[in-house]
């Protein structure tokens, strides 16, 4: 079935992307995955080609485009091409989030435009070790001290936290869950450190880190938003982050089912393809079906976000339901591929460690249905 | 989320049929159970009201519209009322579809007139005991003999055949899959005898026989369409009628799951509502995200069938996926009711053994893969 | 892999319990299932066989053997037979528990004798209504009154219950779990009385009740072991109850897949065997190896049970993990059939609808699961 | 429940094991796996203490004791220390079955005593780049010229190869499955050249080579068994490395609970234990239970090959089971440690992609449902 959200000029723009992908991020990958991060050069040849604020405004050297589909064609490319770094859909959609819309025009000016051209990378700093999904238990704590914030704390899991020039940091200015607060804080402030990129068995291309906050000193004017009201701001962006990670997992489904149908109408086994073996053939039929289905899902859910109709309970549907087929359908294909299945020339076994996260950040499968069941009941 | 296959003509039909439902069936239903078919009066009422024939043209007593929808919106509410007789669907879409397209105009004028009162109760006989899925294996043969086809041999499953005054019968008139056709048999031919109604664990307020045609001589004029044709024939008419079926199944689903949420809401166990148990919640969640997941690619489907441009392939993912769907929902919407569950007092319990067919009539799941999978390696 | 567990006797009282199934039972059941209940007289036939309390010491004219592997082997063939009724097994094992272990010599003298001719059948009534799972809630109330206690209240899905002239009830003799006390109440006591059989799914030859108890008046020394100690009494036959469903579903899982392996090695359908298409050769190889599996589980568990070792975790872990099995086995050995699988002239067909209580009586699934995992954590 | 293969011999030999895998390989164990080998010291070193060769007949320096269940517990000790090197078993039970009982004394003599000591390390090469689980494919050719085989062709997925000083390799002597045959190749024969490791998602300390034949001469007298009996003994020793497998997939199972357990235990999240919360402790309920119930039949299964009774289907369904539920239960409970799950310092994470590739060597899953599926029918 044909997709209907896109038109001519969203087409031209998923080419710019492809192309930007084979170019700029495709060659460098294995070296970035030794590396542990996307070389710095990467963000600014994004910003560059305009990949990144596609809907900053233009006098900060944004695209000036509210358009919600260019962030949907950018997540899907990327998952298409099974690259975890630069991590853009991040920056620009979820950091982007903060920064467009919780920030005064002198904030705007200092951070936009380094944000659009590449300068400036940002990151978004709430999990901490004894708080995943559970932001009431945060404890990273802003003391206001004059005209200063001074943090102290812990975060981990903590994308672009190596190349990040500027972090968005929950923080707790109070108690309960009306004392919290974000605060941008720039990556050279004394007393912030990085801990060593974690060891993490996929996506080994994307900076993940820990960071230390020794009395970090901040300026107030870095407080975004209002002080008291983060926990509103995180939920704010839980939605849109959620739709990124599912519309990103059913792009990556349907690539690796792509290569692995070639795949089974190619290499032979005991004298027929092998998806010529009817278990094989079942295997495929149901894969298939079950991408089918997801993609009318979560193309009538992007269709309500872009129309600002999509509610929390939906967006957390699509992010469970589509990272649960997209690891199902992995396990399943890297099967269909035998023994060099679990070898890393083949993109299926990469898929299959990079993508097992999926189910965990963003907020685990077990968040999701609890949201959702928590609306029945 | 809203759907939008709808027009407010449309909702007006839909409650029409309600309204039938409500006053026309739902009383009399368990009696008919009892009785193992509906009764015939009505189907009199169901013309009476426009429920027979809405895509047949008005000169023969019709609707003459031919828009798609009328046709699911009669099997979503039958879907959801849980009602399986009189078996509307059947003898509008699949029994009309020969009847309005293979016809010449003395036969429409010969038959569809009583098709639209509900006076012509239609039947389409395939299925023989030892050709269930596999029509080349169809033995029921029918020899030219002048101006008269003369049929012999054995149809079973077939539904509404006890008070059917016309049944569609697939016939073999040569070898191979060449040799097949389909000829229209008034049931109070000589020769024609019906059997027991088959004893089913569900479905029972729908009348499904074996027919015994022995020499039972036919006029030729009562062929369907051209001979030997007939493969083609009901090839066209499977898409239709497994999208038929798809739409009824996630109707189904859909007022199951509304019901059990209800009393997952009310009913306390263990201190608190059923679906206040976390266990619950969650599988809640799965099935209600399982649900909409459906509903969107079905009502794509639906939009793609109302235009046109349905594929075999597409009817057959949504007639297996919100089929083995439905049987999911209800067995464990069933778990949810407790030892009530299997009380037949309680819809839950009868939607159990009503919808378990579902699967195997119109192509068993296995078929639709097998299908699926061929167009694919 | 040969079982392990019987000896050249236990064969032959297997050889006993199978003839009197094809003689006494089989030819009977499909009229019991229209009558919603067994014959009377199937229970003494069974007493003079020795069906009945063959663990009852001899001076009561029972068997006088402890050995557990008689009633697993009763419960197996009756399984294999898929026949509920006569429900012997509650009645030697589940009753009979209670009335050999917590009666006094004047209760045994009365009561056992009957027990084992088969005069006397028996119910256990524990669930009420508002009850199900959770005995904290049951409100059936027995007050003492001089020498009596009397008794008010409802018990509802009770097996045995029309024919039974002795029920063991269970009832409030004060408040919260300490508070509940066993009571046997002869069945032709004023005040009682029988609602009408349950309408249900399935297991139609057996037959459940619900029971009204209006101020019915028993003597004190009806009385099971001591007031107020209910629920340890109740809580001791679950463990065996448990069992004795894990040995039936396993038993009956296997004999659904004997003859539907049967069936797919000799029905044909394009042009193979059933078993011989791919998809379907797979599926009986995991049903094959799940049954196979389960199979070791419950001999060892059965063996544990005999020497008077087993947990009740266990015990739980075969009730749920069997029952569950059972019903997944059938639900694919149905499919296998295609169409006539609905048809309830074939066993699968009646193995779908009597099976699909078991993960709920004795304990649901959940409670299972809850019960195994508060023991974990 | 207690497991009732082992004596006190045996758990003193399990105790060995432990202290030689405390000691001698987890140390060292993740440098191994940057450097994709063991070290070829710690061969010796299990030679020294007993734990090659234990079968061996005394004479050639082996332990002279033919208890199969010593072979059990090194995989089962290894499976649950989650380490993959040195390959211990697949040199004892595999290419030791070879040596043992298809040679003559002379090569006994010649090969046996540097098995035993572990300065000659062993490798068995069947798999080819086009013949995986489909030995009729296997093209590599032995060509016999006086006393030599001349030996071409190229084999993969080879373990231990880097390190074998003696290759058992599959090849051609002549057409058809009668035409294959064993050789045992020294590696350091002119002509044989090793591939780079493969560069595998997991078990890196295991050393899994391509080894290339480019006329590789070997004299005669180092045929194993006869010429053209390969297909026999290739089979033979199928039986056993699937036994062996399961043993290691289930003790890997049982240890990943285990901790995974302690973890939910004590990890908090939103005020409780990880395990508190239902869904969680209904997880683990599911997952001890299915673990349980694979430990007695695999248990049954040890004990029939001990026996020498174990049937080949007997093989394979232990071998796809254990490993089908050894994933699940990693994945589960990688799920279960939330975001630490997929970071290289947890266990879980690396048994996470370690256990993939259980359901494809030795026999994929679907090859052990052909098996078993082809029986049946």
């Amino acid at each position: 079935m044909r997709r209907e959200l896109f038109t001519a000029d969203h087409e031209a723009f998923r080419e710019l992307v492809r192309t930007f992908i084979g170019k700029e991020i495709e060659p460098h990958y294995r070296r970035w995955e030794e590396q542990g991060a996307a070389d710095r050069d990467v963000w600014r040849k994004a910003g560059e080609v305009g990949l990144l604020g596609m809907d900053v405004p233009a006098e900060y050297g944004g695209g000036g485009d509210p358009d919600y589909l260019h962030h949907v064609i950018v997540s899907e490319e990327l998952g298409r091409a099974g690259v975890h770094a630069p991590a853009l859909s991040l920056h620009n959609e979820i950091a982007g989030l903060y920064l467009r819309t919780l920030t005064t025009p002198e904030q705007r000016a200092r951070w936009l435009p380094g944000f659009c051209t590449g300068e400036l990378i940002t990151a978004v700093a709430i999990t901490e070790p004894d708080a995943g999904s559970d932001v009431a238990r945060l404890s990273t704590r802003a003391v206001r001290r004059g005209d200063s914030y001074v943090i102290s704390g812990r975060k981990t899991f903590i994308t672009n936290a190596a190349l990040a020039g500027l972090l968005l940091v929950a923080v707790r200015t109070g108690e309960g869950l009306g004392g919290l607060s974000v605060i941008a804080v720039e990556s050279d402030r004394p007393g912030l450190a990085r801990g060593q990129a974690l060891d993490k068995i996929g996506m080994r291309a994307m900076d993940t880190l820990e960071l230390f906050f020794d009395e970090v000193e901040v300026p107030a004017a870095n407080l975004l938003g209002r002080e008291g009201k983060g926990i509103a701001y995180l939920m704010r962006t839980l939605r849109r982050e959620r739709m990124m990670i599912a519309v990103s997992a059913l792009a990556t489904a349907e690539r690796v089912l792509e290569y692995t149908l070639e795949h089974c109408r190619t290499r032979q086994v005991f004298g027929l393809p092998v998806g010529g073996h009817q278990h094989n053939r079942f295997l495929l039929a149901e894969l298939t079906t079950a991408v089918a289905v997801a993609r009318s899902f979560t193309d009538r859910c992007v269709a309500e976000e872009a129309a600002g109709r999509l509610e929390a309970e939906e967006a957390a549907m699509a992010k469970w339901w589509n990272t649960e087929l997209c690891q199902k359908v992995v396990d399943r294909c890297l099967q269909l591929h035998g023994g060099y299945g679990v070898v890393r020339d083949l993109p299926v076994a990469r898929a299959f460690v990079d993508t097992r996260a999926q189910t965990i950040y963003g907020g685990t499968t077990e968040i999701m249905k609890e949201l959702i069941g928590h609306a029945l009941i």
